[in-house]
């Protein structure tokens, strides 16, 4: 069930990872007017640099949706106290996404616990699911009452060990029900097709989602073959093999009229100007999505 | 439910990849010999580097369980000619195995289409699962008659595109189900660690294959942190995250009790002195797994 038509212009929106290299926050903001793309999924380490209030003005002058906010997660810890920070931590991303005004907080939830130098301390793999569970529960009951969604990222399961254990959508699915039930959008699910496009369960577990109202954002980029780095060799829209239109045919089923976000890691595209980068996102959005 | 005692060490087995740089085939059957350790599992191409007769015979003189046979699959096809070719070179690989007394067939059934070039020459992730699933079909009407179980082996889902559409172990036993229901083990699966280890389902589609029989082999190796390549990256047991003695746990819960078979691609070990390569094998299989 591939749609009919190409996607809705005004939903395109830009997660600024795929510009960091290129751009202060101030530059993609005004680089965004000028493309007249209407969306922005700013990084906390991006706004952190720029100021956040800074930020928030300069985003709610442009008349930018904030898509998502990047990142909350990383639930998982070796103690009491790497568990408090991360708590802390968490509350405090909420904090700048309600200042920013983002539609919700984008959980990427964390791997195996590491220790002071960042390797895995622990093989618990289940033990560190239980550990994402309990934090996302514990963040809802701050994040609820404040009126920001949460939503969960599942990350394709090479990421398993260092950066999520939760990497299919069917176990973000369950998240929700067991944390929310009945909930909506309060905690919901984020698909990015970099990390689910593999998944035989993909079309049901989306429609799944957006039966219970927990489709929160849509990212996009391409699969390339070969993918020479896990993390920063993701591709443009178009130059890989993931079946765009398809996908977003299944979302668009499943009720989803949300944002269309560009995602890019790329080494390749960090290299290229700016606005070549956004003049050919809208251009593949257009055609190959 | 991890297990109490180490593994048994008469159901350890070599893949030949694992020592693929350094040694022929008679040298492998030599060294296993040297060494102790009861099981082989062939690659083709090393075979026929080395003669299929000679191979068998070496491998029956030295009394050592075939524990699997690697490869046959690759099922996808651009066209007929394709396809057909597909289907003749898995016709051989049965004929093979057969000949080597093999356990069973390896099936890594392909991903998408390639191009004379070897590039995706599709995106349509669906129509190649159905190619596989055909595929699998009519070699199941050539190697059941004959005797030879089919060992459909889910790849891990970056592999998806490339190599194998056959992603979890539950899409595994899926088509176990659609394919030969109720048939045991002419038509099974082949549990690798290194592609399912991250899988939320494993426990549960290691029983669901196991009540079923047709758990058909169990491979082991390990997932590093950092993976730094994703094909030939793969760790020593004991060097990765893989819970190895739980999932074995599950495996012997299931009712397995089959080979525990070494398949390492790596750079690394590559590069090590073989028999150096084997005894820390042994070691980390009696400690580690």
């Amino acid at each position: 069930m591939k749609p009919p038509s190409p996607p809705d212009p005004s939903l395109l929106s830009l997660n600024t990872a795929t510009v960091r290299a290129q751009w202060t926050m101030p530059q993609i903001v005004d680089a965004l007017v000028r493309h007249g793309i209407r969306g922005i999924a700013p990084w906390r380490d991006q706004v952190a640099q720029a100021g956040l209030m800074d930020t928030a003005r300069r985003i709610r002058d442009a008349g930018l949706a904030v898509t998502c906010y990047c990142r909350g997660g990383m639930f998982t810890a070796t103690d009491a106290a790497g568990l408090r920070a991360a708590r802390d931590d968490n509350r405090r991303a909420v904090d700048e996404a309600l200042a920013l005004g983002a539609r919700c907080l984008v959980l990427v939830v964390g791997g195996l616990p590491k220790d002071s130098k960042g390797a895995p301390a622990s093989r618990d793999l289940g033990g560190a699911r239980g550990m994402v569970r309990d934090g996302i529960g514990a963040l809802l009951d701050y994040a609820k009452p404040a009126g920001m969604p949460l939503a969960i990222e599942p990350l394709h399961p090479m990421f398993a060990a260092d950066r999520a254990c939760v990497n299919t959508l069917a176990q973000a699915n369950d998240l929700c029900d067991e944390l929310a039930p009945g909930e909506g959008p309060a905690l919901g699910v984020i698909v990015d097709v970099y990390h689910v496009w593999w998944d035989p369960c993909l079309e049901r577990e989306i429609a799944r989602a957006g039966a219970a109202q927990r489709l929160l954002d849509y990212h996009l980029c391409d699969w390339l073959v070969p993918t020479k780095d896990m993390l920063n060799d993701r591709g443009m829209m178009g130059d890989g093999v993931i079946e765009l239109a398809r996908i977003r045919g299944w979302m668009e089923a499943a009720g989803y009229r949300g944002a269309h976000e560009v995602e890019i890691f790329s080494e390749r595209w960090w290299k290229v100007p700016g606005d070549d980068v956004l003049a050919t996102c809208k251009a593949r959005y257009a055609g190959a999505c």
